[in-house]
């Protein structure tokens, strides 16, 4: 279905309720995030429903994460008032609709069009766009702008310093953010834009980042994906089959505080740049010790498949057949209590740096319950055999509320 | 079909006698370019021929763009062995292979392997890899530093300065460049990194640059897409069917100099920076009076649908329904004494500048069979209405030669 085509079931009546406001009579799946969706640019993800579209959903092929930070003089009205208007036009454009009724080109020819049109004809591309609330939202500096920060959730504060980091601001941080997923990149950029222009005057873009070819699987119908280093990343990730794993390491419980936050999430976000020249000159012995898996199957070093669990008692003489500090033992759920965290992430090259390198590596995106989990992981990777070859460049932390209800708006039961 | 099964045919002998060399055995298509092949990641164009493949061959839908500066010292033997190992390696991945016989994984584990891996199990995506030559190879600062000077197309020259130019050094010229486009972007990626890593020591890159989402059409089966402002561009592209087109407009013919290049073509590449905020608040008829064109379908606004040739003739009452300064009537053939040229560019986000605003546009690469061409155009364009709207901040020249022969290499004829 082509927007255009949407657009005619729209002018037909079958979601012409939709505008004015986000209404009820869309029919939404009881679930999200249960789907296996073959991976094609027709896919469409419902934008309403008990968790927001973008984390349990099939990882799509291309990202534009941007963050953003709420102007100065900005008023509790106009976060209410943004995360409503960034619902309403989010719900459109997921749905394969312009971003307003009038939208590219159906507008009053003497006024600047509501929808940039760039997309105009595009599939919807499956597009996903996942809203996040950050720190600064609830205080900033000392001081509670919007009075929200009784609202604040306890586990929402920044980063404690890890090993590898070399944070630069200009990639950090954020009062909101927008995660913008698609199988076209145009499809993910044109919504980017276009909430952008709707935030003007209330808030503006700190940083943003463009990533491609997907480093996790999300159902079990896709392929394991290669980072830039060339390895199979993200074949022990939550998958959205495994909803009891969802509940466990992924959604914010009922019973989980703040109350508000239930059925969200919590976002991590660390631009990680690869040192790439450098990792291209290691043995593939090397490699293969570091991350403790086959490059070419992704299998672990103690044998058997990808999907085959490491043995990580298995010995070659004195020595462990997985290395005491490769990354998959550091990293897998049975040296760290069981904890786990679904993983999003993407790759991204901006070019070079003028040395005539490439300025690349992994945008890694992950979705938790509890920061506790990120922090968990990540200090136990402070010995990571691959920490020579990366460097986190950038890191931001958000809570992305529960998906919107029908009538309502993404972020609603913060202000309840 | 994937890598790994190409590699399998390579194994039984099928396309085995390009190890060691490029060679006779393998079936070339005797025409390069005529192809309508459906958009698709199973495609695959032929390296070897008359022309080099990425002109004429239907445009995908990713770039990655990479200007190479040779290295203080490098010879002349360093230039031809460069191009030799570039056309080895760039015909070995555009036909779905590693970049040597050994690749990723299958190589001494106690050395580096020659290819990277990340486009392991990856589709051939229908990978080109485009080698052009820049002026510097033949002198630079008025050194002849490779013994080629003698060999200088002599429209080989920087261009003019043109309204609207912002240019930085730091995104323009180049030695030499690789105009590398799949439907992958990893795919790309890929064979810039591993064609970077071959010239290490040679060569290294001076600017690179993504894009997406191209926005042209070169065969009759593509849609036409659109750019970043909204707009259907390159309605009027010459297309890979049209043979005469190309004889006459992008291909160097037989007769003209120098002899070397004959079969080849020049290139232009521009980065121009669209002011996406500024147009994104022009009224929806000013933008269609700018282009001269309908937004939504692209038609002129002389009337008929977008294949309609502009009647720029046409008047309402005293006014030109046409703008006498609107993009479509200066570009057009019409009223540039016939003269056309090949358009093959792609969008590009490269993430925000510090207001906030999207460091965007498009990155402008056409093809044509003298320089001229594009001078002719680009002059044309001095009074374009578009001008309000974007800056061009890069720009670069480059000659590409002719398709590499059987057993020869990309740029042999240049030292024949």
């Amino acid at each position: 279905m082509t927007r255009r085509q949407v657009l005619g079931a729209a002018a037909a009546g079958a979601v012409g309720a939709v505008l004015g406001g986000i209404a009820g009579p869309l029919i939404v799946p009881p679930l999200l995030g249960t789907g296996s969706a073959p991976e094609g640019s027709s896919n469409v993800y419902p934008f309403l429903g008990p968790h927001q579209a973008g984390i349990a959903t099939p990882v799509q092929d291309h990202l534009h994460f941007a963050a953003f930070d709420m102007a100065d003089g900005a008023t509790r009205a106009d976060v209410e008032t943004l995360l409503r208007d960034w619902s309403y036009a989010a719900f459109r454009m997921t749905q394969g609709l312009a971003v307003s009724a009038t939208g590219a080109v159906d507008g009053d020819p003497q006024v600047p069009p509501d929808d940039t049109g760039e997309a105009l004809d595009l599939p919807v591309s499956g597009l996903t766009v996942t809203i996040g609330l950050g720190a600064g939202l609830f205080e900033k500096g000392g001081v509670d702008r919007f009075g929200l920060g009784d609202r604040r959730p306890p586990a929402l504060e920044r980063l404690p310093p890890f090993v590898g980091d070399a944070l630069k601001t200009d990639w950090s941080h954020g009062d909101l953010c927008l995660q913008v997923c698609a199988d076209d990149p145009q499809v993910a950029v044109h919504a980017v834009r276009n909430l952008a222009r709707i935030a003007f005057g209330r808030a503006a873009i700190r940083w943003s980042q463009m990533g491609f070819g997907r480093t996790s699987k999300t159902t079990t119908a896709q392929q394991t994906p290669r980072n830039l280093m060339g390895f199979k990343d993200g074949t022990n990730n939550i998958l959205a089959e495994d909803r009891a794993a969802l509940d466990e390491f992924v959604w914010v419980a009922d019973r989980d505080q703040p109350a508000w936050l239930a059925g969200g999430s919590y976002l991590v976000v660390r631009k990680i740049e690869m040192l790439i020249e450098a990792w291209d000159r290691v043995r593939l012995a090397e490699q293969e010790t570091i991350f403790g898996r086959t490059k070419r199957a992704g299998a672990p070093l103690s044998g058997g498949g990808e999907f085959t669990v490491p043995d990580f008692g298995a010995h070659a003489g004195d020595a462990p057949v997985i290395d005491g500090a490769a990354h998959v033992r550091l990293a897998h759920p049975s040296n760290n209590g069981g904890t786990r965290i679904l993983r999003r992430g993407y790759n991204y090259v901006d070019g070079n740096n003028p040395y005539g390198r490439l300025d690349a590596g992994l945008l890694f995106i992950s979705y938790q319950r509890s920061i506790e989990q990120f922090v968990a992981l990540q200090k136990a990777l402070s010995s990571d055999l691959l920490n020579e070859y990366i460097r986190h460049v950038g890191s931001a932390v958000f809570v992305v509320p529960r998906g919107a209800s029908a009538g309502g708006f993404v972020g609603e039961t913060l202000f309840g």
